[in-house]
């Protein structure tokens, strides 16, 4: 395999810091240009390639794997963090299997979205088109690594790369050959840049790159995204959190009702579109929320709840003001009985991320009147919130999720990392 | 009629100013989120009172208009800012029909983007909805007031206007009928903020509040959207400035370029989609760029040249660095003369604002090339510049144009003051 020559280039650079990421910047934005990411069959050769590459190094991969373990376990980093930065057989396996699959996705680039031919002839066409170069900054796990630059040259996008610095020497090989891999396939391994320093300096500098990038990604928990937020003058597509509900209303089947409570709940309480918060029409609270409760309670979660719950169950903590916007991201729920759908819907557009939020009704006018009041961007009707992902949504693949009102709202899959242009021919028309 | 409570209340508030814009902010959303702003009769029938208030009304805003006047008189301001403040009769009257244009324009919200029955039955839909709360930021011009509110609530937002100092008076009587014509209409006057106080202190502090806004669009000059743009922490809708380009290749209709050039340049050089720089295909300038010249300079334009531009005409000014990214908005136009379209695309891409820029040429590949090359939000074969307008592209009206990559590009018209959101149908479906 070809060695990109101007990959060693930058790590053997005697540049400064700020040189060093203008560099990498132009290099990156140059190659946005090039005509390599607008052509399908190149760009799926090159997702082809790199898979077939990371099977083929996959010994090389978890020697520097191991390296950022060892480091890890000396900095004493936890069990779970630990976990997250193992690059297993099996995880390698579907770190190539995953860009595969982005291959087999349909390319977005060049769909025209709407066209049409004004009274004075021009034929005005909005086009879509790759939005131009995204900077993804993620934290330990590796494989993000592979997921994102695939997505990203999928959909036409250069890409520059930052991950966490525990897992800097498995991020540097994974960019590397995939670098190698576009060269191989004959296109300029700058469509994909990577961060080779961790001096957060250079973080601050990119963020304030407007000139070189269009977007900024950051993939990782509140504390990662909230600090790229705050430093970017670039725009940045994100959610926090995930403060997602259950609202049972009066007219709600109670036996759907729990059922989608426990998998809103317990079937993955670590991720965004698990349930935080469930409330309750005050109507149905006596003959619902005690058996509720012992379901929830018998899969070990615990309860907190507002004065009306309390007094349906013994045993309950109190909820505070702080739970009611609080990501647990365990097996805790808090639960209030509220009035009617008027006050679920103010509870929820208070409290909630704008994320997932759920009603259980068999009312059709209730239904329509949350789908239309809650202000997030998922809003389901008899279902869990937890199908709130690129491939329950038939997108294939998934860059996050936005919780953001512009550009993207919710799963951020292919078509979500594209933009549009208008294209207008006409012959020789000017304006009078 | 009816004076609406709330303007009084504003207006007659002790609070501080900190104060003053967190309850303006806090009503705005909670109006926002008033059912008002779902029912299109609703909306129009607000944009039409509105109109008839205001010719109602004339003498009193001309009034008012003329405090503003007065003061910039003494203020010394220029006899242009002077005219950008007057409120005609004519244009009173162009006001309240503009509001009545809106009205009659389609109403985007509810609009079904795309729908889909996943296997598991669950029913997918992503609803066009209004974003939310959008601040305007503008300068002297006071009918942006009434523009401004007409398409924001027609798209189902509530908005914050803040408006030039100067214009003061003018935007306060306007802001004020638009208020009164909500409740007029028994509707909550809040979904029309007015910041009442030329506390430069209260834009920043609008800036800083995301927690109420979801959008920003500053409407006026660069110096007002740079400012904007660097103090925001809420994401911007702009353009800073309009740096278009028309390339004539050497397949050209050398006829019609010269048409579209002179149109481009000379039609109205003082907005932002009239062209800065005029690029030609090095096979051709010897024919084309001396006639081209002679015409431009015959209607007063001023002309400054590359070196090889210079050689093809006497008395021309060189072209620095500088005037490649310079949006003069007067009768000045850079020359430079290109190589070819590879080296012609490069300096649109390189020193353009992905505004709006044009080719003329009759060869098919080149304009296909040209059209998937520049990356601007507009992009012409075969005509003038000047197009790129949201009533010329068919949308009715234009809240401005983007050149942003994210959310919308071109100009922004109703749709693009929308966002979308995903509603989910089920019946029980829970995730495994």
């Amino acid at each position: 395999m070809v060695k990109s020559s101007l990959w060693t280039k930058l790590e053997g650079s005697e540049m400064n810091l700020k040189e060093r990421m203008r560099d990498l910047c132009d290099r990156t934005k140059k190659a946005s240009y090039s005509l390599a990411s607008e052509n399908t069959e190149i760009k799926n050769k090159i997702l082809r390639t790199t898979a077939d590459n990371i099977l083929d190094q996959e010994t090389r991969i978890r020697e520097e794997n191991k390296k950022d373990l060892d480091a890890g376990r000396k900095a004493g980093l936890s069990s779970a963090l630990l976990d997250r930065l193992e690059l297993t057989e099996k995880r390698i396996h579907a770190m190539a299997e995953g860009l595969r699959t982005i291959a087999d996705l349909k390319d977005p680039v060049g769909e025209i979205l709407h066209e049409q031919t004004r009274p004075n002839g021009l034929v005005i066409r909005k086009i879509r088109v790759p939005i131009g170069v995204i900077c993804i900054i993620y934290e330990s796990r590796p494989n993000v690594t592979a997921d994102a630059a695939g997505l990203a040259l999928k959909s036409g996008n250069a890409v520059i790369l930052r991950g966490g610095k525990e897992a800097v020497h498995s991020n540097r090989v994974i960019a590397g050959i995939i670098r190698d891999s576009i060269q191989q396939c004959g296109s300029n391994p700058d469509l994909v840049g990577f961060v080779d320093t961790e001096d957060r300096e250079a973080v601050k500098w990119l963020l304030q790159a407007e000139a070189f990038i269009d977007m900024v990604i950051p993939r990782g928990g509140e504390g990662l995204t909230r600090a790229v937020a705050e430093l970017s003058r670039i725009p940045v597509l994100k959610h926090y959190n995930g403060i997602c509900h259950v609202y049972v209303d009066r007219d709600a089947d109670q036996n759907m009702a729990s059922n989608i409570v426990m998998n809103a709940k317990t079937q993955r309480p670590g991720v965004c579109n698990a349930i935080e918060t469930l409330l309750v029409d005050k109507a149905i609270a006596k003959t619902f929320l005690p058996d509720m409760i012992k379901q929830l309670e018998d899969k070990g979660v615990e309860i907190r709840g507002c004065p009306e719950t309390k007094s349906l169950a013994n045993h309950i903590k109190d909820a505070t003001e702080k739970d009611w916007s609080t990501e647990y991201l365990d097996l805790i729920l808090s639960v209030r009985v509220v009035e009617n759908i008027e006050e679920a819907v103010k509870h929820i557009n208070t409290f909630g991320s704008r994320h997932s939020d759920a009603i259980v009704t068999k009312n059709k006018n209730t239904a329509d009147r949350f789908m239309k009041d809650v202000d997030s961007a998922t809003v389901y009707v008899n279902a869990s919130t937890r199908f709130t992902d690129g491939f329950e949504f038939g997108m294939g693949a998934e860059m996050g999720i936005s919780t953001d009102k512009l550009h993207a709202r919710g799963p951020v899959g292919l078509e979500e990392l594209t933009t549009y242009k208008y294209c207008i021919v006409g012959h020789g028309q000017i304006r009078t």
